[in-house]
This record gives structure tokens, C-alpha cells and sequence, in this order.
């Protein structure tokens, strides 16, 4: 037997097509929404609407934004010396939170996995070579996965021919990490790259 | 500085307004849909307009619904004989799981709690009473909370002078569930309670 509705059912059905949301956090999201929160509701679904109509690509560096460059390509105090590849637009939010870099970013918006169908073609990489062309420095800030070897692989393979500076960031032990916790590999990592103090 | 622009920026905090849901969430929810799912987030804006337009509550029991009765109030199958009063329409789901029960239902919608400004006018209990008189006994299935003791107190207050059989859901050791992770008032009341095996 239907509990609820038509609306509500589809409502809920919805909100288990998001990523980490289960059947029982959508029930509890769309009938918090319905009962409690309709302007909130409303809120949500006018700023699906206006963030679908808006968004584009930024031209230079491939992250979402809603002009022809975004924010940091369109900085003129970030220099062009260097370059960050990286994953997802998630990772420049923990980047630019670091202060680690003052560079440009290219954001691959995926990275090879053969297994789910993804393979160099899908990345945009002639635009990352186009943008490589202006700096002396190309970062790549890719995870440590199985897939990210292959990125790396493949970009390094790439830009090998261009007479640039390639580096990746640094893989060892997380600050306030325990080594006990920590998997071989990394740990492996940390002692053949170990410094002298 | 801004990483994101205003649209992103507006859809991410329209996440962070559900329950349950950080900004961290928030964030990867907004560019999870955006780069990826446009036409789930478009569904989603959707079903939202919809449910808000089309939904109401029940003009019985007060559970959010599409017509002036919801599919177990217009069920003729359906004992009147029994009430069961519960807290929110999240409750009805998991107790029609449980094939428990085969009467009506009475949604309070929020429980009595002055730390939140809720008191029993709130509640429309006037709306319980009424429907209380088609009924032979009154089950509260209200959690074990204060603000629930509170709620069962006044309910069973109210209907005392009606002759009524008013019962509420037994309290006890879940099953599955292990001694030592059990609080010291569910053990106690388990305790008092027992039964002869």
C-alpha cells in the first residue's frame, strides 16, 4: 500500500538520485521540506533553477562559473607561471582554503577510468595543452588512486615533449594521521621519501 | 575570494538548510548536480513545485497528502475501531512496515515542547478528540523522549473523561540490540516490566 502520494513519492524518489542520500534520508529531507520548511523548499528548487540556467564552463580552465572566465582565471594577481591539474572543482575549495598556491587551476572534471568508460578523450586534454603553452610549471594534484596513476601517466606522457617543469604533490603521512591507521602503500611512500630533519 | 559564483554559490547554501547537511555536503551535492546530473537536478526543481503545489494534509488524521483524505483514512479496509497517535508521518512508514497495526492514525505533527515553543494548542488536539469518539482505544506511539512523556501525559489527560481504552507502545530491550549499549532507563523499564517465559 501507498502511504503517500503521487508528488511526495516522486519528491522522495528525487532526493535518492543524490549522491550519499539513502531511501530513508529522502523521506526525512522531503517531508522536512513539505511540513516544516515550504519556503526553504522553494528557496531550493528557484536556486536549482537559476544555477541550471546560469552556469557555464569557464573557457580557460573548465570550472563551473557563470561568466566566460571565473573568478581566478580572471584575476589578474594569480600568475601564469604555473598550473594545477586537478580532479573536481571540490579540490580548488581545499586548495585555495590551504594558501598553498597562487597559480591558475585546470579542473579535468573526471579522471581515466577505463572501467567506468572514461578514457583520455573525455578529459579536454588539448585544452590543457593549449593552457600548458603559457606556463613554466605544470602541478599535478591528483589523488594517489588507481585511476589517478593513470591521469598522471598519461598527462606526464603528453606534455613530455614541451620542455616544461612537471611536478606532483607530495604523497607521505597526513599531519595528525597515526601511523598505525595508516595503509602500507602510503606508509611505504613516506619512508623512501623521507627527509633529513 | 569567492571561488564560486553567486548561482553555485545560492545552491549551496539552499543545501546547507536541510537537516543533516553541512557545507561540505552541501557543496558536493550543488557541483555534483551541476557538472554532472543536470537533468536529475531539474527533476529534483521539479518534483519540488509540484509537491508544493499539490500537497496538503488530510482532512482526518493530518498526514501530508494529495486529496482531502490520505490513502489509510479513505481505506474502508481499514479498523476505526483503533487510533493510534503518533508523532510525525515518518512514524506511519515504519509502523506499516511492521504490519502491527490495521487502524486509523492521528498525526500530531510535532510533540508538546515548551523549550521550542510548542504547546498543545499546536498540536490541534480539539481535531484528536473529535476523532477519538469513533474510536475504541486510543494507542499512543510516542517516543520515550520528555517532550514525549509530556505529550502522552496531556493526550491521555484530555481523553481521560471519554471512556476510552488508552494504551501506549510497550518500552523494552530492541531485538537484536545488546545489554551493554542500552541506556540505564530503557534496562530498568525492561526490568520492571518482564514477563513470564
Amino acid at each position: 500500500m501507498q502511504i503517500f502520494s503521487s508528488s511526495i513519492n516522486t519528491l522522495i524518489e528525487s532526493f535518492t538520485k543524490l549522491p550519499g542520500i539513502g531511501p530513508k534520508t529522502a523521506q526525512r529531507l522531503a517531508l522536512h521540506l513539505l511540513q516544516k520548511e515550504p519556503k526553504t523548499a522553494d528557496h531550493l528548487a528557484g536556486a536549482i533553477h537559476k544555477a541550471l540556467t546560469n552556469v557555464t564552463r569557464c573557457r580557460q580552465c573548465q570550472l563551473l562559473c557563470e561568466s566566460e572566465l571565473c573568478e581566478i582565471c580572471g584575476d589578474p594577481k594569480r600568475t601564469n607561471e604555473q598550473l594545477c591539474v586537478i580532479e573536481s572543482p571540490l579540490d580548488i575549495v581545499t586548495l585555495e582554503q590551504s594558501h598553498a598556491y597562487n597559480g591558475k587551476y585546470f579542473v579535468l572534471n573526471g579522471k581515466i577510468s577505463p572501467l567506468d568508460g572514461i578514457g583520455p578523450e573525455d578529459l579536454n586534454l588539448e585544452k590543457l595543452k593549449t593552457n600548458a603553452q603559457m606556463a613554466h610549471e605544470i602541478i599535478l594534484a591528483i589523488s594517489g588512486t588507481a585511476e589517478g596513476e593513470a591521469t598522471v601517466h598519461f598527462i606526464s606522457e603528453m606534455l613530455a615533449e614541451m620542455n616544461l617543469k612537471i611536478t606532483r604533490i607530495a604523497f607521505g603521512v597526513p599531519f595528525g594521521g597515526e601511523l598505525e591507521y595508516l595503509d602500507q602503500k602510503t606508509l611505504f611512500h613516506a619512508f623512501s621519501a623521507r627527509s633529513q630533519v
